[in-house]
């Protein structure tokens, strides 16, 4: 039976099944780098307040030092028994330094060190979320420069709509990508704030310095109520419901990059780099990247589900509970991480194909709406011109024919209205370059609008 | 059989069944205001531009204002055939108007319309929201006021761990609510700009100035890309997402308030108006509003995952799974509204028990950390001290003492360091006012910590 | 101020707040049918066991129905003051009938009979959902006869498989209702349990027959344990998850049939009645019953969520949290019931298109399966003979050619062992009646299993 | 570059990031028992219809054999570029028994094996389940044996309600896992079919016989529609939604014990084995499994969001996302197992406190409802009669007593129907007594309550 360092009042040991129910290095253990960090700015600050001597903090230093070479070279000998990477952290510096080790947890309690952990983990994490989110924005505005002036329709209801610059569709991923982004950015500045020298949830009646630990770790900020700060996971829930919205829109992105794969849209080829086969079909060749994609929003959208459940109704301050944050945050971690790196690695290869979607707006009457705009320009009011028009796509389907091939006679027997510009505001290019408002699709505003993304994007 | 105003190329009639799973008016007709101020803009921007003459557009806001006065004395006929509060306003307008009504819908669509309703909705709800915040937040303050002294224990796992004041207690509610805060300004600020003016998603031909309308509305900023500004709802899951954080936290504060109106911790008073009896029990007094708001999170949760369901895998633009974003929303902003009103009501109103939370401090060992801190302070490592103090909790525990029921040969039988002022810090006075560290609980730190959350409430 | 039923021990007068969010008459009045049919059932039996007069009894019955009449004609006075359904009926009661009403109470609590209205209400509203599954998947059964022979690519990752029958496809849907009717089926079987005569909790010193009342209300068992009567709501939530199972196979169907109507797949058409358009594309025929009952399923699952984050963590027994769960669960019956019904009926109307179905069967190489399957069976291992296919198949598709376009002798460039019997297992015809396999497509399996389904239909 | 199984088509090679991304061996391998046993079937399946010589299945056999051998050993040589469990071992089998190895997937496909290996996966835990079910429920049926006769108060709304039976009370437990119980033998009744023979989803040209592979697995079914086979998930949603159920269920338990171990309520030691320190305050005896377990209803309730998300709007059949649903089933697997048998080891231990359970029925009024009871059998409407017991309340907790304390001629100051055998039924032996509805507390009935759920058990 292992002596635990809180068993001083225990009597009886504990039972085996508690200690593996309980255990949480096993997955805490990947905060080790934080819980070394922030332990040795913890001593280095006890030192300056006179709380160790500078000989006893600088031995404890150079301890943990060793301790992370330990753990990074695979020799560290992690126990269950310890529970966590704190305490196996704590019971390996008295084995290497000595008693002096015991001094470690002064002023310090696992409430505050957790949440201290967390904290340096996450604000490393968010920094590289947001490198991650830049790359694929940059790759979609790569793909808007490359394909520059190509006509596709777009859908709602997944009926074609009207004709739209390739470009323009994939600015608007551009948009949603710079609004996750701001997100993280708020997410990052409301974590980025000192927990440590909090206790247990009372502060401490050691003369410790928090602003001074503050300083060594690099945060701006100290907090300021010692119970909340060890009942608080705001900053885990704030940042899994921010990547639950991102994979939100790069399910989106995924289900369109599915249905453009297909035989049957045919826009884009994703590359043999990123499709697979079947083990029975010899002919397929499937966009499982795209597919996983949008199959990893559910995952995070379960950790999210799993973080609220966990805090609801939970009393002041910490419980037990509260250790079941942490493997709904490292998944969401990893699952952001290589969904946005796979995704802009494979942007940057994917080949659209202009001519199957120029050739969707051929058949779609995806003009419709501008036949009608025509005839409201013209003084009819809008609502009978769309009626007006209605009445012309039913006979032109009913004929087989296009829009385009009506001539102006057939026109002018459903409106008087009707002269010979009606047919340039009827080509796929006329249409696209009539759309000159605000936020619309004629070419002038795409262009101005990908160097504005672009201008943008440097200062992310 | 109704003619729809869509329906030009339609030929047989719409199922009734359809009808009545599709509409939406019998919910979105909440959002006549948003609509009817959004319509009334836009004819005003369109005439300034000179797409309508002066006099339509005059004549159409007055049509919209009767209509709105129409709907606020319940005389308006809603019907379902019409779909949703869009088209039933336009139809009415057509009957109030004649023709001209027609050309309302001029350079817009319902996907920018509905976009601009909720956003201006939203808007208007959220700043209710913040006063909200700001009301319970207050109560909070003036009861950390009013008990400013009173010691309490804190606890840790429900178990008693250290003694804090009550007011501190309090004050970290404070810090909760304030995250809350600062997270809808941001999602304010995020939702803060103007939709209207893409159309169905391409943009539109006629000449609009969007940022005239944006300036009518009160919109800082205007969409940048149309396709993105049909199919975004951003703003819809933040709103839920931050009220669900928000929820959270109140079904915290809510258990609390459970588990301290038990007859066993009884440390409060709700009050008669705010408990309720039981139809059986003649005894009872139930702490209804804290367990319904304790629940009311759960719908909340519901609400969340509803809309990120919903938006999971949706290609661009515009679908119609889009309208099931409206009953969540409207709900979770009614459940946000009303609890933070009650609660602000309920708490503004609550009488603590102080004897009641003194004698919780009695029996528990409270003050054990402050005893093994005293060791530490002589130099023994904290380690060794916390288990020198589990010893003596193990052996007062056994004799059924206090831990200040003590002698200092007792003590001493535990530890030579112990010396006679280990007595003070043992003591609850003692030790909540040797809890000096910034964020710690002693009542200078409180004081002014309170005093600085009062600043800060005042730029709320 | 309004006299509580419950307000015996109370001195001060509810909150006007309070009163608004803890009322539940605006919801729960919906249960009227079952509060009194339980209440009727619940007089009876005290009279039959003495603890009323005969007399008392019938008078209150009366009474009941009285007030069940003043409800269906909308002259009911619900008070919000008095909560809920039950003490609504309760006062009313006593106003009709004068003291004896008070009677009504008596070995019954809110706790038990809320249990009882619940279960009522779901049994019945179970059966209903129960004959519209069967309604709906009458409905694939008459189709899959009507296109009995129609060949179709199934997909697997959206891209073209295999050839099946159209009929196979559809049948695929009975199985997954079937399965769902069972869950209900369970379901209901669980739920048939007489809750009433458990009181608030602990049973009643009346001399109550609990199993007379069962029998009354046609329940075939009495629950066993009081505490756990009156704190369960497992039969809510097993109910609202088998609807989300139910709603995400509508949702599957409904995105194919989304997918399906899709100009690009085209093999749908599911008629005027069941399609809308859109307020400003002239053109456009949205299938927006299939994209609502896609968005239905999100509801569902948010019902779900609601309704498990509710219970969780409740301690025993009866919490006023749980009135919550009224409102998830009627929306849940109210949306299984509405998406089955408009969805039964749509499907008997949709019209297929063979021809499209056919024409995405030629380019696709849907049959290279069954060319390795050939090879396969001609003694190559199958590993190797799908790797010789994937070479034909990327042969052919550099030529631009389909895979019946291939000479013999091309194919022997590939492998000796090809004869020229491997051009009957390439054709569509070949392949779909070579998968004899229990569970495969060929077309007498697809008529026996449509007849075993039919038969399964019958007995439900 | 290894060459993939499924390369034959593929010319470029597949990225290095998407083999990272899309790799499931990582955690399919849990998989490898089901997989080889369901291979080892197969090829027996195959050799008896003549597809496979008799001699090459058993070399297949052997070769899987030794392979199940290597991965228990840890020496399999597991790849991540072959992606999953199933080319990772095809392609040892083939380097260890040759070319013939190619033949294992004759005749199936990764998306009819993969829906084997998982039910034959989830067969075998849920068994494990139910046993584990039954432990737990047993040591509640021991405990309610050992505390036979206690009292102690049940709560509504955390407010102390009347008195019952501690046995009744631990009986209440067992109700909830008889429920769960039922729904696992439903859900293993229901998963209990096999896949395996639909190839990718049409069915197999080859002759096979799939009655017999299930024969050799012991399925008592065979799928009857290769489409929905491969599609179908169900069996897993609902293991995890039941799961959900379960964990709700243990989450209440665990909320009972945390609250128990609280020194306000002092029911109960859960013993030293199962409650854990503080690294820093030496006196905390902490309810960690409790706790934990309550927590953990979190993440399952998370598994069954990221499932029911994964799977909306799917159309047919195989899509990769579909991968996503291995580790919330794992995940929910691991907990169930853990949590029922850490819960189950720690009840069987539990001591509860009688004295203090009787001590909090002296002063709660717990028996207040008797009163009015008795004022009812006297012929007094209850709702009188509950509305007088208020009033004596109102009296005695104004006057400090208890209401046994009351003398006959105050209570008939109260009512004339008071007589002195009221005193009888307002002690809590009387109250608990006279609980003799079915279901209710009287001792006679918990008892033979008991008896039955023995009973019952057995049965299990």
């Amino acid at each position: 039976m292992v002596k635990k360092p809180w068993g001083g009042r225990f009597q009886g040991a504990a039972h085996k099944l508690m200690e593996r129910f309980t255990e949480s290095v096993s997955f805490d253990s990947r905060l080790y780098r934080e819980d070394i960090e922030g332990s040795i700015a913890h001593v280095k600050m006890l030192a300056k307040r006179g709380i160790l001597a500078e000989g006893e903090a600088e031995e404890m230093a150079r301890g943990l030092s060793a301790i992370e070479k330990e753990i990074e070279s695979g020799e560290f000998p992690f126990r269950e028994e310890y529970e966590d990477i704190h305490l196996n952290i704590e019971k390996r510096l008295i084995e290497l330094v000595g008693d002096v080790g015991g001094k470690l947890h002064t002023a310090r309690s696992r409430n505050d060190q957790i949440a201290l952990d967390e904290r340096l983990y996450l604000r490393r994490e968010t920094t590289e979320v947001l490198s991650l989110i830049k790359a694929l924005a940059a790759a979609f505005l790569d793909l808007a420069k490359r394909y520059m002036g190509v006509p596709m329709p777009f859908y709602t209801h997944l009926q074609r709509a009207q004709p739209v610059l390739l470009s323009h569709y994939l600015l608007a991923y551009f948009e949603m990508l710079s609004r996750d982004r701001r997100r993280y950015v708020d997410c990052l500045e409301r974590m980025n704030e000192l927990p440590l020298g909090v206790g247990a949830g009372a502060g401490t009646s050691f003369p410790i310095d928090r602003h001074h630990t503050a300083e060594l770790l690099g945060f701006p900020r100290v907090s300021r109520n010692s119970i909340d700060t060890v009942s608080d996971r705001d900053f885990v829930i704030e940042f899994v419901s921010t990547s639950a919205v991102l994979l939100l829109h790069l399910s989106r992105l995924s289900e369109e990059l599915v249905l453009w794969s297909s035989k049957e849209f045919d826009f884009v080829d994703l590359g043999d780099g990123f499709t697979t086969g079947s083990s029975i079909m010899p002919q397929k060749r499937n966009p499982d990247v795209a597919e996983l994609s949008r199959g990893k929003s559910a995952r995070v959208y379960g950790n999210l589900t799993a973080l609220l459940t966990l805090m609801k109704g939970l009393p002041f301050s910490y419980n037990r509970d509260l250790q079941e944050d942490k493997e709904p945050l490292f998944d969401t971690v990893d699952t952001v991480k290589s969904t946005l790196e796979v995704m802009a690695e494979m942007m940057r290869g994917v080949d659209f194909k202009p001519q199957n979607m120029e050739r969707a707006l051929e058949g779609g009457f995806s003009t419709a709406t501008d036949m009608a705009d025509y005839l409201a320009r013209k003084g009819l009011p809008f609502r009978q011109a769309h009626e007006v028009i209605g009445g012309v796509v039913r006979y032109v389907e009913a004929e087989g024919k296009g829009l385009q091939e009506l001539s102006l006679k057939e026109l002018r027997g459903f409106s008087k209205l009707f002269r010979k510009d009606v047919f340039e505001c009827i080509t796929v290019g006329g249409s696209i370059a009539s759309r000159r408002s605000y936020g619309g699709t004629a070419r002038g505003n795409v262009e101005k609008m990908l160097r504005e993304c672009r201008r943008e994007l440097k200062g992310w």
